[in-house]
Formats: C-alpha cells, structure tokens, sequence
C-alpha cells in the first residue's frame, strides 16, 4: 500500500446525510408556506440535477457557476414543472438547506481517529463557503477545507484533485480520496490518487446507494472507523 | 460595530511565536552541524528579509513564488554572508522549522471561544500546506484555512484579504482582521476589512514589537480572549 499522508473526504453522501438533512429543511419550509409535496421526493429530484449540471460547466459549455447558483437553477425548473410560485427570499432558503446537513453517526469518530496519523481534507463540489458552514455546523474535524470552488472545476475532473494535492504540496499518489461514489472514486483514480470507496447504504434512502466494487477501490470500508482499521494495518 | 462574521487571523507572530519556534530549531540543528551561531539572531535577520522578499513579488517584479520559496533564498544569502556551507538536506530542514512553531499560551483557548460566534480563520502569507501543517501541529481550532497562495500576491496587497471575503462568501465589511503587526491591519483597511490589533510584546524578543496604536485599528486587545470579551460586550 502506498504511503498517504493526506485523506480527501467527499461530503455530500460520504460525510453528511443529505437527503435527510433537505428532506427536512424542505418539508418544514413546505409547511410554513401552506404548500403539500413529497420533501424526499423533492431531494431525490434535486440531487438528481447535481451532476448533469455540473458537466455543462466541466465539459466547457458554461463559465465556472458555484455550486449554489446550480442548485438554484435546478431549484426554478423544479418548481416551474410543479407550478409553484414561490417568492425570491424562499427560494434562497431553500437553496441554503444544502448549507446545513447532518454527518453520519460514524463521522466525527471516525475523522477524529484518521485525523492523529493523516491530514483530512474535505474534497467536495460544494463551494467554499458552503463547506465552512457546514462542517462548522456538524463539528466535522477536518484539518483544512479544500472545494472544486478552488480549481474552477468540478470532480470528476481531474483539477480538484490535483489542485488539493498541490495547494497540501504533496504528489497526486499520496493522496487517499474517500467516496460514496464510483463516479468520484474513478476520477480521482484517473489524477493519479488513491482510492477508498465507504459504503453509505441509506445516501438514497430506498434508491439504492452504490455498491462496494473492490475492482473500482484500493480500499473499500463500510464506514469511517472501518477505513480506520483498514489503514492502521496496513 | 459593524456585524463581522468572519475573524481572519494573522499567524507568525499573531497566532505562533515564531521567533522561539524557529529559534530552538536552528540551534538544535546547528548543534548537530558542529556550528556555533546565535540562533535567536539567526532567526530574527532572517525574519527581517520576510517583508523585501515579499514585496518584490506584489511589485510585479518577479512571478509569485512559496513563503518557503523565499524563505530558501534568504537562508542561502544568510549562510554565504556567514560563510557557511550547508548541505542541501539541512537547508530544507531549517526551512521547514517555519512549518512547526508554538502557540503562544492563549492562542487554542482564545480561539475556541471566539469559534462559537464567528467562523474563524487562518489569513496568512504561509503557503497552504505550511499553514495546514503548522495549525495542525500546534492544536489550534479554526474552522478553515486561508493563504495568501490562494490569491498569488502577498499581504499587504488588498488581493488575499478580498480572496477570503469572497470564498467565505461574506463582504469584506464583515471580516475583522486580527494581527499584531499596523502593516497587515493596515492593509486589510486598505481592502475594506475591519481590524483588531493584538499585542504581542515578545514577537522579536528584545527587538520591540509593534505597539497599540488605536488610530490605526478598530479594536485593540491584549490578547485573543480579551478579543473575545470585547466582541462579546459589542
């Protein structure tokens, strides 16, 4: 196994529950607004936006877009098919769910022991911002916040990685990415950094979440304390 | 008092005490080397070609190059001028002796209370990974790192601080700036920033520090739980 000195958390799905944490945040907005819909409904179509939105700006066809102000474009249409008509202050509320999510119960344990022998990075798509406020909300201990924001381009591409591997001045190889997601992991493989997928079996609730693939991972745990064990024996 | 949200902090000198951190490095080393110097002279010539090295890079003079960088430089005119010819290992040890440096006695306390109410950060002109390493080592509890390596120009230029207030998403009004150096708060006023000046008597030992001056910051403090109790009673 090669010798990692930095682990790069994915957020959304990996770290953080978000279909539970917009669910919520959406369901209780939706009543204060005297307005009926299926708020999980409503996160699994949002989230489903997240990465055709993402490609129009990694394939060139837009200028860099944060990730709030995809999120809100995706928020309008949906609202445009459902017919509603909420005002300008509501919507950006709503946006700002994505700001406020819970960890996962194994999450803070899990970063606090990796922690004592790695530095841990969040390596996300969301914004800069938004990852501040939500790992400070969460008590997430990270050593530094690192976001797609600070390439100008979204995972899977290959310049968030890089970037992180190079802003912590280490190579591309020593760097541990740690995913929920295929997709993310297949990208990060491709920058040259290793790869830990952590199974998140609930990230979809009943959609089903990504599979462990031990052809697709150097390691594949089932939660953060389990990528803990996995690296001590290592 | 304006609403800051943000408290960026200064770190060499601010935050850490340099001076002793890079000091008790230097001897240990040159202990080992068979060299006589006064480390504590060695540390501060060399601090003081810190700000000239820097600005030759805000003037446009050369390209942006790492604090580690110039630190590399001034240690390889600093050893011809003493005559001493060190080899290339050691030389990148002494420059990493600015990667690890103590916090002075209220620096981890200070920023825990402040950390409740703001999102706390690190603005410094140390490269990324050498802020990362630096505050992981020493224990101290910001919620994000930022570096003047994120803006390519150094303080006191407007670019780093302006860079935080954007990836933080706030407007600079509503970053305070916390140093114990006026050229910093200086320049952070400059940006539009708010500043609070912390004495730090001990910075350059008997050299003399920079010395409260409440025409040229908004808040003027001991040390950070005095920022704190003057923030609280805001």
């Amino acid at each position: 196994m090669p010798e990692y000195r930095v682990l790069a958390f994915d957020i959304f799905g990996t770290t953080v529950d978000w279909r539970t944490g917009v669910a919520d945040q959406v369901a209780a907005i939706a009543a204060r607004q005297g307005i009926s819909l299926d708020a999980e409904a409503f996160a699994d179509d949002w989230r489903g936006r997240y990465l055709p939105s993402m490609r129009s700006v990694n394939d060139g066809e837009r200028e860099w877009a944060y990730l709030d102000t995809l999120h809100r474009e995706s928020l309008d249409e949906m609202l445009t098919e459902r017919g509603l008509d909420l005002a300008e202050d509501v919507r950006r509320e709503l946006v700002r769910t994505w700001h406020r999510l819970p960890a996962w119960e194994d999450s803070v344990a899990g970063l606090a022991r990796l922690r004592e022998r790695y530095v841990v990075a969040a390596l996300s798509n969301g914004g800069f911002a938004l990852l501040t406020n939500l790992i400070k909300a969460a008590g997430l201990p990270f050593d530094c916040v690192l976001s797609a924001e600070l390439a100008r381009k979204y995972k899977p591409a290959p310049e968030p990685y890089l970037t992180a591997a190079a802003l912590l001045d280490v190579r591309p190889e020593e760097v541990l990415m740690v995913a929920c997601h295929h997709w993310d992991l297949d990208g990060a493989r491709a920058a040259g950094l290793g790869t830990a997928f952590v199974e998140r079996p609930l990230e979809k609730g009943p959609h089903g979440a990504d599979r462990p693939d031990p052809a697709r991972a150097d390691l594949t745990a089932r939660d953060f304390p389990g990528l803990a064990d996995l690296l001590r024996h290592s």
